[in-house]
């Protein structure tokens, strides 16, 4: 697939990113070499989507961690990682794959300097390791839910939850992606995904790369897009999925979820099991990010809303679980109420309604 | 109200207008002195909105019947009026106002010629009859809205059915004017509107103007919004009205009346009976304008999609009547399934659900 990946070691690990917020215009790749850097560009969307935010954040420690796993003067190598896992956690509360990569990578080290391991190659191969899990679970979800796209249909979906949003074949794309190369010819309607056009600027552009049809639309004609009748199902990505199975998604999925229902139209949720969280009981526990007016009130620098007008601007939305038809995960499809039974093995029963 | 009218005459019965699509940022006049001018402002939504563009055309026959009603060389001045309008009505499918207002303008030139009336001043009289009518409609359809409206509550609204699409104090917006003028202190939710943005340009811009507190919100966000669970009404505008009670109206609606019924908010349409055509049985008959990729594919020319991308950008959806509370006009609100009645004398009876 001749999509760029968004995300690369560099020979002395730090990191090489596909600055997200260019695209589709330009190509451009930066390299980030302090946690301060990592940070700044999970904050900031050059580095985003759920998974993906997770890679990064577990590199961006390694990265933290000090080329020799030293560290800075009058700090011990535990009290660094300790700060650069603060740092990253903190950029966005939203999406619970990051606190579960930085949670891994903190385990990883404790255990490290208890054994006498290298810190710095456990660090390594701990961060490499969640990034080929990712793909592997991105490859299963595609796998998956591949069965649930009849040949020749339309797709859904929203925002991106791609290539350019996980270490893989993306999760809501991923079964697109797999049902294409098997020549089913899915066509993917894509909603833009206001306030920062997730949708044209970065769904769209995958898909085109990879030579799958789609169809760019604005989130207001989602429900007529839907009405029109040939919508086999709408698939989409999880930011976290709570133990009752409500999923917060970005900001539009909610209304999509409603419009699909409203259709009829099967309605599900792709996310690999790190997505889950089940110290989180319902939606409702969901932190949400509110984040600047200027991304609505504005458009590179031009006002497109008058000077001091309030605005209101979640990132994210929280979709309740008896809108979803299927959570498809790395290890199985099941019904929200079923999803808690996911992580806890002998039990994995997948059911599609 | 310090909101500056969207059109006006000139004291040789030109058109001046307020150049829409420069809002918020600038505040520009165009005079218009030819019909073509006056075809080419409504076709590009320099001057916009229903009610408005019916007013627009009938001040475009005047212009386009020349200075004295006399025309251009070998065409009589009915022959000149017909050529007029035939260029006006192409401009527009979808809002019925246009056609409305255009026929009326016809017969009174009809009428004057069979009379010997000097046609020119009939003309200029139809056209500011029009407005005239227009603003007392407006007028009505804020005294009937505004009771509505608790005192202190919260309406969402989508695209612009305010002072800048209509000849008066608007339609969906006519009601919120009438009960902040009573002292009742209402908010607006206002829907951005891709692609044009007719909510925060316009829409927020007229608000802010007149003192009514607004908060933006992302075409995306509008089920999450009224999950919040303190919306009491949803008021939006009309195009067209089908005997059945379907409502064309801004392309969004549609999932916004759908949000609304999850939510248990009455959804209100407000429109004059100038909106509301008899001949059209349903939705389903009322042609959907269908408009440039580039208004969804780029913004001020930087592409906001890859080149190449297949784009849907209808300018309008249709809510079907069972998803309508009641239709406001300035001759009562009635259920949708009554608002056939409201065009016959002596049934006029408002009902509200």
């Amino acid at each position: 697939m001749p999509i760029p990946s968004p995300i690369a070691w560099n020979s002395d690990h730090t990191i090489r990113i596909l600055d997200q917020t260019l695209l589709p215009g330009a190509e451009t790749y930066r390299d980030l070499d302090t946690v301060e850097a990592v940070a700044e560009a999970i904050r900031t969307l050059r580095v985003r989507g759920a998974p993906l935010i997770g890679i990064a954040a577990a590199m961006g420690v390694v990265v933290g961690a000090g080329k020799r796993g030293s560290g800075e003067a009058g700090k011990t190598p535990l009290e660094e990682i300790a700060r650069a896992c603060e740092l990253l956690g903190a950029t966005r509360p939203t999406a619970v794959n990051l606190h579960w990569a930085l949670n891994r990578m903190r385990r990883r080290a404790e255990r490290a300097c208890a054994e006498g391991e290298a810190l710095r190659e456990a660090l390594i191969s701990e961060a490499t390791a969640i990034w080929d899990e990712d793909r592997a679970m991105c490859d299963r979800i595609g796998e998956l839910g591949a069965s649930l796209i009849p040949e020749g249909s339309t797709v859904c979906t929203v925002c991106n939850a791609g290539v350019l949003a996980t270490g893989g074949i993306g999760t809501a794309l991923a079964p697109i992606y797999t049902s294409h190369r098997a020549g089913a010819k899915p066509h993917v309607v894509v909603p833009e995904t206001r306030p920062l056009l997730q949708g044209s600027r970065l769904t769209a552009w995958e898909l085109t790369q990879a030579g799958v049809p789609c169809t760019l639309i604005g989130d207001g004609m989602i429900a007529s897009r839907l009405r029109l009748g040939d919508v086999a199902c709408v698939i989409v990505g999880a930011d976290r999925i709570a133990a009752n199975g409500d999923v917060a998604n970005k900001i539009g999925t909610y209304g999509l979820a409603l419009a699909a229902k409203a259709h009829g139209i099967p309605f599900y949720v792709a996310a690999p099991t790190s997505t889950l969280d089940l110290a989180t009981p319902d939606g409702a526990a969901i932190p949400i990010e509110q984040r600047e007016a200027s991304e609505l009130a504005s458009w590179q620098g031009t006002r497109t809303a008058p000077a001091g007008v309030r605005v209101w601007n979640p990132a994210f939305d929280v979709t309740p679980a008896e809108l979803i038809s299927g959570i498809i995960t790395d290890k199985g499809i099941f019904r929200p109420d079923e999803i808690c039974r996911s992580e806890r093995p002998g039990i994995d029963r997948p059911v599609v309604n």
